[in-house]
């Protein structure tokens, strides 16, 4: 690829010479030779140029390379743009062979669109419906009555409940669980986790636990990505959902009757309880808890490792266990750090406060 | 189904015409024809009886549903009660066909019992035995010498690690692992944790790791079921144990060792330090952590995102990190947020003092 | 194996007869006869020894076993050296069959080294390269141009990424994934996170996200271990890395382009954001988080639970949400503990001080 064609793809500019033709793109410190676009578009980076075998570079718009082998630079605005295009140019994508694979084992009433790849040892159960041009990779359970759209990546290990219905263009990566059963078991009186929650004590004993069983299923809208060993389970009668373009990190758990919205952020080991409801370009970050039946509105974002236990407003950030805005939570931290000396200003207090008393009367 | 079959078997009454026929079991807002029957325990969803196509639905006992095309109602008694017995009565079972899938491989001294199905691409390893009536859906593994029960259910892409023991009518969620070797790793020496443990600093360096193998198992109870993507590592030398019908959601992590009683309910993302031993009927909400050797005693609750560091009473509901009893929790959490004007008042305090207190004598 | 060989592996002696032979290592609890050599290091358990049917039993320096069946010890100095010794020569290897499953698909270019098992349903991608030695359990992918060294196990389930490289002695548990995508999306103008962290509020709507693609890969040490159900993500160019020695818990998260040193202890539900950098040595307990692109300096230590969201010095020991140096951390907790009486405290000091200030002048 010629350095010209990739700054006009990036929308960026070239110093030096344009003409110069890269194979891979890579870290300053992986470069090995002449044929290698270095991308050093973080400071940090930028000494590792000097000594680099590559000719060519990415670099920051107002940013100096030191002088060496690299005699041309693409010179972008915004490196988390110019990284996206990047990665799009140099994508190395999955090697997956045309067609349905000797192995795989396709119920004969299940629909299986043009242009699918099904690999090694894939499961398609009866009347799965998989659109045109899906890649589903070796190892892939697709339940019955499964209804996959087109062109989706599923990777290998994934796991698709039956009746579960995922839009176009999603990816689901190693292994992710998509509609198995939601956890919900009741007691047939009043429970431990009742009584406590409007008592304070424990009032009962789960001495019978009945299961609910989840008769609902999983919709994924179109561009939706699950992360590695996550999970999102079936709702218990209707459908857990997750919006178009949103996107889910690995080790996430999403409840029974979750509503996610549209172009979501959630990022790993984060879960979401039953029934809540997260609204569209939300942010969890990571290890974040959400609990059940909770809201939050569009645009929120939630520090990673918070506990969230109320609605969330729309456009709030929020942190800390339990969440709270996140100036409040931010306000907590200090104020807990100023704890020691809170304490020993107060004792210092008491004894002024003593030595201006009057003596206490004798009895 | 007519209603008052459905009545029936919830124990509850019929209002209208219970002679009414229906097909499936919904939410309101999924209801499509006459053939519904609409779920609407929650009062939140009364007002969507309005417009429904159902003809039937059910209700909370005490509500009065909108007019509508809702001509009949199963009144019940208890929501929670009534949505495991109308999810049983709805249930749709996996699609499970019978005997053995001709992909399956199966070791040829391994025990199948009567009735077993084993979906595509099982692997049944060496002197495995498998009860009568169990589901073994496609892609899971049942290690050599493990002994699985009667009547379990085992989803796609499930583990049973070699020599594990699992009891009847077991569900194990999709790629759910079962004895994974335990965590343990020793330093010849006394490493870096146990330094500081003792000292508080770190003392040692850690420049060897010795593994512990697991020479131990896990067993399963009877009833028990194990959430998707979750992990119960094999005890060092005796079993990791899981008592009788009790449930773990997804994303749990039990590890080594491990005793957990009958009854307990573990919620998602959840993880059971080494040796651990929880009581019977506890419930362990959301994100809880719980150390190594620590001791929950029966009936006792833990509320979600904590971390518990200590021995956890009887019947007792602890909260927080480090996990406190739930009064001390909630008071420490109001007590935080109040800080702000603490500080304020103590600043208001001092300035006071300082006006009755004698100017202070020149040097 | 006779007591007097026991000893020797061990570096222990024998008290009494030496040359009993004894069959398994097990739990006092489990004994069940003459040949089971029981395993009472831990004090708690010496009681059990009164009544065991076992003749033989491994116990600490310096106490005294009861009386009863047991007419022989192995006797040592360090309990946990000694359970690696005796899990040592009492595993329990796994099951795995010489040479190539029938069933295994194994790409006509790829590469496997002598002495690989490679189990039911295992696939193997195009130019993958397997090490001499190495075992495959069933169900493994091992993805296109994957290079995988010697003497490795892979247990059922494992998911080896494209191009991905693992070291020799390597050991990966159920269901890992190595080699996942990275969680990287970006808004084409900066979005709700990055306008929240320069100024603390929401100032932008994420309603277009690109995906990054991770053109990078993932490096493993040798004689790393990943436990069940974990994910490590490729980098973004370059590769996240696991350096030699390094143990991985089940259901932990690695992000793209971290990297971590040797020799660490990686514990159960931890997660490690995008480009954060683990040293050598460090040991992350339980459920811990470290936001990305922080850096935790050799032999640092955090404690279970906490949320790493900054720099960690070397060897310093951290704990807490957002994470301090523990001995902060633990102030703090008692701190927060003391908080109620605090409140009493200036409430009383308030009161007192008003009955020595002059009274209010009257307006």
């Amino acid at each position: 690829m010629k350095l010209v064609d990739i700054a006009e793809a990036l929308d960026a500019r070239v110093t030096g010479d344009g003409t110069i033709e890269v194979l891979r793109a890579v870290h300053p410190a992986d470069a090995a030779g002449p044929e290698d676009l270095v991308i050093a578009m973080d400071k940090a980076l930028l000494p590792l140029l000097a000594t680099t075998p590559a000719r060519a570079a990415v670099v920051l718009e107002g940013v100096l390379p030191p002088t060496g082998n690299v005699v041309a630079c693409v010179v972008v605005k915004r490196a988390a743009t110019a990284m996206a295009g990047l990665t799009t140019l140099f994508e190395r994508p999955i090697h997956a062979e045309a067609g349905i694979h000797p192995t795989a084992v396709v119920a004969p009433d299940a629909v299986v669109g043009t242009g699918v790849s099904l690999g090694a040892f894939v499961f398609v159960g009866s009347r799965a419906v998989i659109g045109p041009g899906t890649i589903v990779m070796s190892h892939v359970t697709i339940g019955a009555e499964a209804r996959v759209g087109a062109a989706c990546l599923f990777h290998p290990g994934v796991r698709v409940g039956e009746r579960v219905e995922i839009g176009d263009r999603v990816i689901l990566h190693h292994n992710a669980s998509i509609g198995a059963d939601g956890f919900s078991f009741i007691t047939p009186e009043p429970g431990s986790v009742e009584t406590a929650k409007a008592t304070g004590q424990v009032g009962a004993s789960n001495r019978l636990l009945r299961r609910i069983n989840s008769i609902g299923t999983v919709i994924l809208g179109d561009d939706v990505e699950v992360g590695a060993n996550s999970a999102i389970d079936r709702g218990t009668v209707t459908a857990t959902r997750v919006g178009r373009n949103s996107k889910i990190d690995n080790l996430v758990q999403i409840g029974h009757n979750v509503v996610v919205g549209e172009n979501c952020m959630i990022c790993g080991l984060t879960g979401i309880a039953g029934s809540a409801v997260i609204g569209n370009r939300v942010v969890l970050a990571g290890r974040v808890g959400v609990a059940d039946h909770q809201k939050i509105g569009d645009d929120a974002i939630v520090m990673a490792g918070s506990g969230v236990a109320t609605n969330v407003p729309p456009k709030a950030v929020y942190g800390g266990y339990p969440a709270v805005p996140r100036d409040r939570a931010l306000e907590q931290v200090v104020n807990i750090g100023r704890l020691k000396s809170l304490y020993a200003e107060v004792a210092a207090l008491k004894a002024r406060l003593k030595s201006v008393e009057p003596p206490p009367e004798k009895g």
